[in-house]
């Protein structure tokens, strides 16, 4: 298997001449393409929505065009909440998903009437004493089930050791709390495992979310309102990695539905979830150009992208795929160190990367960016953070944020600056 | 052992009055005191200069500081480049150390006056195409010498992994070529381990650097002006830990000296040193507040700080010493997992730390985040970044960088929000 890059050479150089590299650049028609599948494998369920999460892809362009295929989004701060306020999200299609939550973001998501997901149950009296006297008629737990959380396919996660959510006892706790503050339905919430490959996840994840839903409502006699699976799905990063099928995925979670939603008299439940790196990942990259060619005990090209503008090789180890554009063809028979410029020597796109013979000039695709990529770009060394471009589904181009100037880095500073 | 907060719970007080939480606290005092101390551990070399590296904490009032106590600045981009221009560093005061340079960098380095440090032979022919058909007078070469690289005491690194420097050899050949380009005088710096504990590592690191010296002018006849030590010496973030003696590193560099300089006639050359980390961590600390207790299968303590104003714990797992402002005589008999609001499950400062028993609204002071804390900040999850204030030698205090807000970080966003 390999993998191929969606932006041609060309295309590359048109953009190059109006917007200098790095940048960032989104494929709209794949955005598109990747939230219309999504809406087509859970259309079995009546009011299935996703929540974008916004921070995956912090930019109101992308963000309109989610919310033409129906998407909602899944804010985790004031400003997210802000952008997407702006943006026209309004009330029950803001998810707001937070934890050690400041008073201030409550009271922008109550003021939205955005969802708001309840980390833990002792947010419960904090917002009934810091936001509002009273709890919205909807609102939504994070459920934490502790222990190791493993996908039958081998994946695991270590849920006892997040900070996110609330445990069984707590739950069923909130839930007779919440009840008597006027709550009317409740969603519940879980997030076990990151990036998950294959198709198990969200159906293993759904029968425990179902059960925990049929027991609450009988306990408390709260209506469930919606189960959010919120994000998790992976992206195959790899290029041997399967990309997941979310259709299958979509009837896996169709087949709990029924075994365990609809039998409890359920079938009204709407299904939501949060998949921001599943809808943008492989829609957006980086596209970068060699600076440098260095040999010294290893052959390094030196890129004029570093990990400001993608951190996650950097701190994760995470592996991203890299096209040398007009090269696709040649064979891959050189190793490399891809680096970016920053003094740390953890800034690295690739190790030992077999590419093919790289030239000074070349323009580097680094795939599969579109989600936490910008997002984590930092501004370490005074390094800049770059524009943001979006390819066009009729095939042109325009920029959708601006790169960060040297007046943007200073801004903090006016007023601060020493006299000389 | 234990470590101490500089700083008192009144004192924090007072200060969030007027500058709400979180900020970065720097003391004025402790920043002066430490570069005095440098200097004089290094007065017997005539024209010692620290050249203090403003990715470490890039605040041009901490920067002003350090000029007045006679430091000049490392710069390592344009924008740092920019700061210490405006902030009043005039030519050889600015060393630049960079990789993978853009030409931009490299031509405000050469305007400045700046003394270059190349990190590659390839940088010169590059700079001469890019910059300046003649090089400048005096530049400097970053040296690699490969493979493992371990300091008597056991702690080592790995150069021969690292994307910085000049192999011995290319140093000889660059040596040759910029003689015939104009180049008079010669420094060399060499960047081997990070965060050294223990005395040994400047005066090992200074042998190699001397004995290169002195091979360097033999071969190519130029004259080694300095010899540049650069970073690495580490700060004692643990409370075992036993901080670095500068005044007992100080003899050992000038023993080598008198060793292996002196009687190759080069006791005219100057050593330079680049040390962010040991002039600042200590002189900077963190100041946030209790927002949210939270008990599951941990007890978590949720602040208003997060990764966004200090990634050093998330991203190296880091430890960062706490202390629990007005708390300092209390028992440390309880176990927390110290965390920020990040929807990252590595946004903690602390994991399974012992300290006294903690209440909503305590005011913490995270330790030794005066270099690399405020620096690697970033927005994600739209977080913003804090504010920084100056703890003033006269024990005042005043701000000397705003808190992000909001519109700082809309700003790129300005004429690409999508019609509402």
């Amino acid at each position: 298997m390999t993998k191929t890059a969606w932006l041609s050479l060309d295309q590359a150089k048109a953009i190059k001449e109006k917007i200098p590299t790095p940048f960032h650049i989104y494929n709209e028609s794949m955005i598109r393409q990747n939230a219309r599948q999504l809406y087509q494998a859970f259309s079995w369920n009546k009011g299935f929505k996703e929540y974008f999460a916004v921070k995956a892809t912090p930019n109101p362009q992308i963000l309109k065009i989610l919310q033409e295929e129906g998407c909602g989004v899944d804010c985790s701060s004031l400003s997210e909440l802000i952008m997407s306020d702006r943006v026209g999200f309004k009330g029950h299609d803001i998810m707001f998903s937070s934890n050690a939550t400041p008073a201030e973001d409550f009271r922008k998501a109550f003021e939205l009437g955005a969802i708001i997901n309840f980390d833990d149950i002792s947010h419960i009296p904090f917002f009934l004493e810091h936001v509002s006297p009273e709890l919205p008629e909807e609102i939504s737990f994070r459920y934490n089930p502790g222990g190791i959380y493993e996908v039958s396919n081998g994946i695991m996660d270590n849920p006892g050791e997040a900070k996110y959510g609330m445990t069984h006892d707590h739950i069923m706790k909130a839930a007779r709390l919440v009840r008597e503050k006027g709550v009317k339905r409740l969603g519940l919430h879980a997030f076990l495992v990151s990036n998950a490959i294959g198709n198990d996840y969200y159906p293993e994840l759904a029968r425990t979310l179902f059960d925990l839903a049929v027991e609450v409502k009988k306990e408390s006699g709260l209506e469930i309102s919606f189960i959010n699976l919120s994000g998790g799905i992976g992206v195959n990063y790899k290029p041997d990695q399967e990309a997941v099928d979310i259709h299958k995925v979509g009837e896996g979670v169709q087949k709990v539905y029924e075994e365990v939603l609809v039998p409890a008299g359920m079938g009204e439940v709407r299904i939501c979830t949060e998949l921001g790196r599943f809808l943008l990942a492989p829609a957006g990259a980086l596209i970068s150009q060699v600076l440098h060619l260095k040999n010294t005990y290893k052959t390094y090209v030196g890129l004029d992208a570093c990990a400001a503008n993608l951190m996650r090789p950097a701190i994760y180890g995470a592996y991203h795929h890299i096209t040398v554009l007009g090269k696709e063809n040649l064979k891959s028979d050189h190793t490399y160190d891809v680096t970016g410029g920053l003094c740390e020597n953890n800034d690295k796109f690739a190790i030992d990367r077999k590419l093919p013979e790289i030239d000074k000039g070349d323009i580097i695709y680094i795939h599969d960016t579109g989600a936490h990529g910008f997002a984590m770009g930092y501004n370490y060394n005074g390094k800049l953070r770059s524009a943001e471009v979006l390819l066009q589904e009729d095939g042109g181009f325009r920029m959708i944020r601006r790169a960060e100037t040297v007046e943007d880095y200073f801004r903090t500073l006016e007023g601060f600056w020493p006299e000389a």
